[in-house]
């Protein structure tokens, strides 16, 4: 790796070839807080630097794993001391917001955050939307096609994006920096680059579509008396605010309960015997339409019987009240500890069924067990979360069984988010067919013969 | 071919084997009737049948064309007599409407207009719409990835499937029939199929995507008095619409005139002196607020000067009159024939200086030579109609040289929603850069080796 990293330097400056302690200080894992173990970590200023380091680690057969945020949580950024970190941290420059044509190109490394608050400087908004805005990057974002608490107006990253520019493990540049909302000149190639985890390329730019900004936000927290209600609630709702549905956010009765009068950590809003609460926003342009429109939406569903109590955010700090309880994953981890956590989907008809099936599982194996739900219902997404006081490998897997298991005769995924990393990768063939997963592999071997680019991530070496 | 069309007998049926006359009826091409030439047309009942087909096929290194509705512009259904048509006319199952997940589940042969009238039964909606709705199918949709006049809210085909099903070229059924909006479990592979034209699979299923009903559609013509009112108008109704614009269709006065004043085909509803005249529709749930926001919409932007002439259509008669001017095909064939249509994309602040630059370029070479334009200008797609008095290949091309030149300089895309077929081949690579159409030969090469699928389509034989 010594010749290689001289060469290295020669492109990027030895400031931008970090080694030793110089690596070890870094973070590798948000969750667990890991040093970083690779041999070096490459620090390239823009793309054509990242293509040069990608030339020489190709000629010299180096495995690299790219960096944005490292705010992944299936340990899509491990990197072994014999490969090297390519971080995207200098690519931060915004290369232009075009407010006519409703884009904002830029690099790779500019945190979401950063293109939320230029959006919303020009009165518009850039509407993927997560907890780790402040720390994430719009790189990371592409290759995990990050979700989120939109994805059922906005949809996910894949829907943001309308051009980019990656680097491919050769140093090919393939730039398809498209503008428009309409482009049908030969294969929509940015496709392969989003959600691939970085397997397939290393993604260094993107054209980003950005939508009107909606001003008025109302927020709800109601209670449903059934599974059924829920989801006849969850059609009532898009039925009568139309596009304007932004978030239907559950929380099973374990997750509301432990977060407000077990933990004591949120005052309940509600009372908690209820079994499924929702947090449901509306998205409109002007605060009296939609006041009076939610107002009406809530109170036909109080008649149908689809909830049995409500409250209504009538402040910036109530609204982050109820959302303080949804997003208090600290909670959860001081309370479950030591625990598991767990990102799937399924067909929404098909939930209640698992959920009660896991639970009684679990009672099976480990009556002490404990485990809590909320997720993003609308997109068909739900977070477990498993504790049954060990988190040893073997036990590890026993749950993992649990969970993932019954997804595969249900149509559901193991990963709805999040992504597969190293974290799930075994257990891919579970949502995915035979004949998928050799097409996946048809693509890497096709892309990068080599396995030069988070090699082994989401696919398994083959045995 | 006789040996391998009786084993195809066998899987099909012999009357679904139809050669001779049988396929001279059969037209192949929309625009110009023109009769298929297909070795044999064959049609599959299913996913399975055409699963072996293909597998004889491959075995034999038999290349096929696949029929969905006959409906593209590109002559991507252009088939020869070595060639055989696999038509998915009997892929016509509706397998399933989910109401809570908000799916419909179809084979591949369903005409866009039958899943549109079975959501609106159902009271959602299955958003994209294109004029060719009767008698396009979904399966062609997807592999066209389609595009029409709900781009702007909703986005194209591609953000409209779910999952979906694919036949290889070996035969191999890749299914991936998803129907959550948030999988991220290993590569998203559906995208490998959406929009690249049967070249790298057949698409025989699908999971489609329904939206909530929009009850309410507001309909105005306005006229502008300038390109740069009219982006402002684009920017004003997009902020004061929000999510409700769902239209926003432009017709440069040579295309608004010819159709009223000039052919006396259309009353039309505004004087024809404006620069620009703009179909705007607004979508919403109710009638009421609609009208309300809408009418103020329309007011303010006429207060800010961005509109000098509107009329709002007070019934469903009126807004078709409306629509007549802008979807009347037919007039512009009778009038400007023998003609030239283009359908391309660029970003939009570009689309004035392009088409000043086009039509003077075309009076320099064809004094007597028109041109007319109209567009969905919100996603940067304008088709372009020019008549030079002749259509000789030589004419043609020199006609598609001065329309796609100034496309590459400018970003722009020599198709916006038809693809490229066999017409748009040869142009390429103004739209595309060497390393994408490299990528492109490698994703050809790797899922389709031996060529057989669509071949020569899209990417030109490598010479």
């Amino acid at each position: 790796m010594e010749a290689l990293l001289k060469e290295i330097v020669a492109v990027v400056g030895a400031g931008n070839v970090l080694t030793g302690t110089d690596v070890a200080q870094r973070r590798v894992d948000w969750l667990t807080g890991a040093p970083c173990q690779a041999g070096a970590i490459v620090r390239p200023a823009d793309t054509s630097e990242v293509s040069a380091v990608m030339r020489l680690c190709h000629a010299a057969n180096q495995p690299v794993v790219t960096h944005g945020g490292l705010t992944g949580l299936v340990h899509g950024g491990e990197v072994s001391p014999d490969e090297l970190a390519i971080s995207l941290e200098r690519l931060t420059a915004i290369e232009a917001v075009d407010l006519v044509g409703g884009t904002m190109t830029v690099e790779a490394g500019v945190p979401l955050q950063r293109v939320q608050e230029l959006a919303d400087e020009h009165d518009v908004q850039f509407p993927l939307d997560l907890g780790a805005r402040g720390s994430c990057t719009i790189g990371g974002n592409i290759a995990t096609n990050a979700g989120g608490v939109r994805v059922i107006r906005y949809g996910m990253m894949r829907q943001q994006v309308l051009g980019l520019e990656a680097v491919l493990a050769d140093g090919t540049v393939v730039s398809s920096m498209n503008h428009m909302l309409k482009n049908n000149a030969g294969y929509d190639l940015k496709q392969l680059f989003i959600g691939s985890e970085g397997t397939l390329g290393i993604v260094t730019r993107a054209v980003l579509r950005l939508q009107p900004k909606m001003s008025s936000e109302q927020t709800a927290l109601v209670a449903c008396p059934s599974f059924e209600a829920l989801t006849g609630l969850l059609q009532h709702m898009s039925h009568t605010l139309g596009g304007s549905l932004g978030t239907f956010e559950v929380m099973w009765r374990n997750h509301y309960a432990l977060l407000t009068v077990e933990s004591g950590r949120h005052t309940p809003p509600l009372p908690t015997h209820s079994p499924f609460y929702v947090i449901i926003e509306s998205l409109d342009i002007d605060d009296e339409t939609n006041a009076a429109r939610f107002g009406q939406a809530l109170e036909s569903a109080f008649e149908a019987g689809l909830i049995v109590d409500a409250v209504l955010a009538q402040s910036d700090n109530q609204r982050r009240g109820i959302w303080d309880i949804r997003e208090d994953i600290e909670g959860l981890i001081l309370n479950l500890a030591p625990l598991f956590t767990f990102d799937v989907s399924l067909p929404i008809p098909e939930m209640e069924a698992y959920t009660d099936g896991l639970e009684a599982a679990l009672r099976r194996d480990w009556p002490q067990g404990r485990m809590v739900v909320f997720g993003h219902l609308g997109d068909g997404n739900l977070h477990v979360s498993i504790s049954v006081g060990s988190t040893t490998a073997e036990v590890r897997r026993a749950v993992e069984q649990l969970v993932y298991s019954p997804l595969a005769e249900l149509g559901g995924s193991i990963s709805a988010e999040h992504g597969i990393g190293l974290e799930k990768r075994d257990y891919l063939a579970l949502s995915r067919t035979p004949e998928e997963i050799a097409l996946m592999r048809t693509l890497k071997q096709a892309l990068d013969p080599r396995n030069l680019l988070n090699r082994h991530k989401v696919l398994a070496p083959e045995s």
